[in-house]
């Protein structure tokens, strides 16, 4: 079976004689009943934060959006493809998620996008330079602040970052319909990809913390 | 810790104990280093079909995008928001990944809803509904095949999917150079949930089979 | 004894009975011989945040200069009264001090004081707002970063001002000299009072991490 | 971790594993309700004489200000900085201690340059000998004394500083008045390196004795 990437070839067989062994009464009551997951998810693409990881996630357990620096944009009923915004349709009018999280995490490539001045896109449609956007007025403020340091600022940014897609995220009327029921909760999380802490936002302050 | 949903603080805590303490020096390496993923993975955000569970993934490895029916629009290089082609441009231009492969799944909800023609969208903004519409004409042939079971029209339309994203993928200039320079791969695979099997597309014909 | 406040004379006899029965030989010997401690802490006043419980230390072994927001004014040969200058020279130039450590910490008032924009000084003499002007127009920057919480600016801030008093210590021509020799090393370092925690700048980048 | 001085590190790790696991509970009470220490300490540098170790002081306990030989300038709203008179602004106004202690100390370096006419200052700024002129009328009237030892004219000189400290401490208006108010009480006290006694001055005559 040359036609495969050899290491996911290899890393699928495992998943089958062993993980899969396990939770294969689960994968059969997952695939008859449908599945039912309480939280939505939405994570960025990078390869070292993967949420299923994070929090040892069963399958069926999370509903996963993954995009570039885990951004909400905001409510655009315009017609167009909006990726993000599907998912998150699909999380809480479909599945009646009761959690939704933002996880952002430290050393975010996208965010470092965001907070950097290049004058070369990496592609002429530019499609990152334009998705950052989304956090471009926020960047300039905290790039302005000479005193912090190029990491400082970073993760300044990434908290930012979160606190804007939850912001985002209660543009959608049905999510803030939801949440005013009380049917619906939002959360925002960091992940520091090197200790492996995870940092959890204080809904009333904005600010992140360890959890005990 | 009550503010943040107690499965996921749990789940959050084995994997300190657990998978953390394991991976230890890998996630230190990631963040000195930074991440050098082989592989963009283009999946679906279901609950069930997380790919690094499938693939049994190490942090690092895989770069992931989530949408509904983990699907790739077309080249739009016009300057609106664009998560996937955002995400396609970091992972190509950025990170310079080697191979991309297409994940699907069985009773996807995305595709059922592809394949179905409801009245009434979930919400007013109805982003699925548009979201889909990369697989309208292609839902249209498959449910005018009337011999065809239910379940099997939604198979078929899971499998076009991938190729319909993989086709598209190739309509982005610089994934079809670095194809053609035999820097990059693509791949296309497909993931039944109940029995945990991968199905793997051939390149040539478009088919899909088990390994050996 | 009530000319002196009870809990003083209640820890003091505890000392007496403790700690000083263990380090008699210590005092002694520190007496006799003069002190001889290798390093200069410039710590904040703060009740919580005492350096000598943070390192755990050893009669002789700190030098400690505490002042609102562990500040270090810049180098002013003016003849006026500087009492952190008189004491960095002591510790300097007559104790020859290996280590200059500026320790600032979580939740500082000074802090707080130098980030609010309070109309009424605490008194007529307002010394608390013009010895936090030392830190002014770094203030006034994090200040104009509205997406930033409080509690994100208040650490900023406190982490700029070790920084900065690391960079007014070597304004004192002694210190560059000795610093150039290496007969004098500068740390920065910034403690979490609710969890206890110490982070190390790093003298590079001015980014502060936890000790592994 | 070598960015930082050993026997430091060392020192903040007895703490983690020690007194910060004992007083876990109290560090997080200070940090969510901020201090309330109900005394202000002025101490000198000498790192043989930190008032924490002298009065087994608890964190949250005492704020506590240190320069060269625990002095007090007099009060002088001329807008220059004055770090130990925003100190005592802000215990007296800020933090409503009820009372302040001058804590002087045997064999003190400062009060010895105070006493020596060195003809070459320590650095061409000549910090201490500016500082130390608040002391130079008391330190030429002891000088003049000779028949009393060295060591006798440097225990005098160091008690006169004490006295005169708590003299400048009620030239600050807002001082004086809480302490005609009952609000705040002053007090002196003078601590032996060697032999480990504390001192309490005698609030009517100024003399200084052991307590039983």
């Amino acid at each position: 079976m040359e036609a495969f990437p050899k290491p996911l070839l290899d890393g699928y067989k495992n998943f089958m004689s062993g993980r899969y062994v396990e939770e294969r009464d689960r994968y059969h009551q997952l695939a008859e009943e449908g599945q039912k997951p309480e939280t939505l998810i939405i994570a960025c693409c990078d390869s070292r934060a993967g949420p299923e990881l994070v929090f040892n996630a069963r399958p069926g357990e999370l509903f996963v959006v993954r995009n570039v620096a885990n951004m909400v944009p905001p409510y655009e009923p315009d017609g167009q493809y909006h990726g993000t915004s599907a998912a998150l349709e699909f999380a809480v009018e479909g599945l009646k998620v009761k959690n939704i999280v933002v996880l952002g995490h430290g050393r975010c490539g996208g965010i470092n996008a965001a907070l950097s001045s290049v004058s070369e896109p990496l592609s002429p449609g530019d499609f990152i330079g334009k998705w950052t956007t989304l956090l471009k007025p926020a960047a300039e403020q905290v790039n302005k602040n000479s005193n912090m340091t190029a990491t400082e600022r970073q993760t300044a940014l990434e908290r930012i970052s979160i606190r804007n897609s939850m912001g985002n995220l209660r543009t959608f009327p049905n999510v803030a319909a939801a949440e005013k029921q009380g049917k619906l909760k939002l959360y925002g999380a960091w992940f520091d990809i090197s200790s492996g802490e995870l940092w959890v936002m204080n809904n009333k302050t904005g600010d992140f913390r360890r959890p005990d």
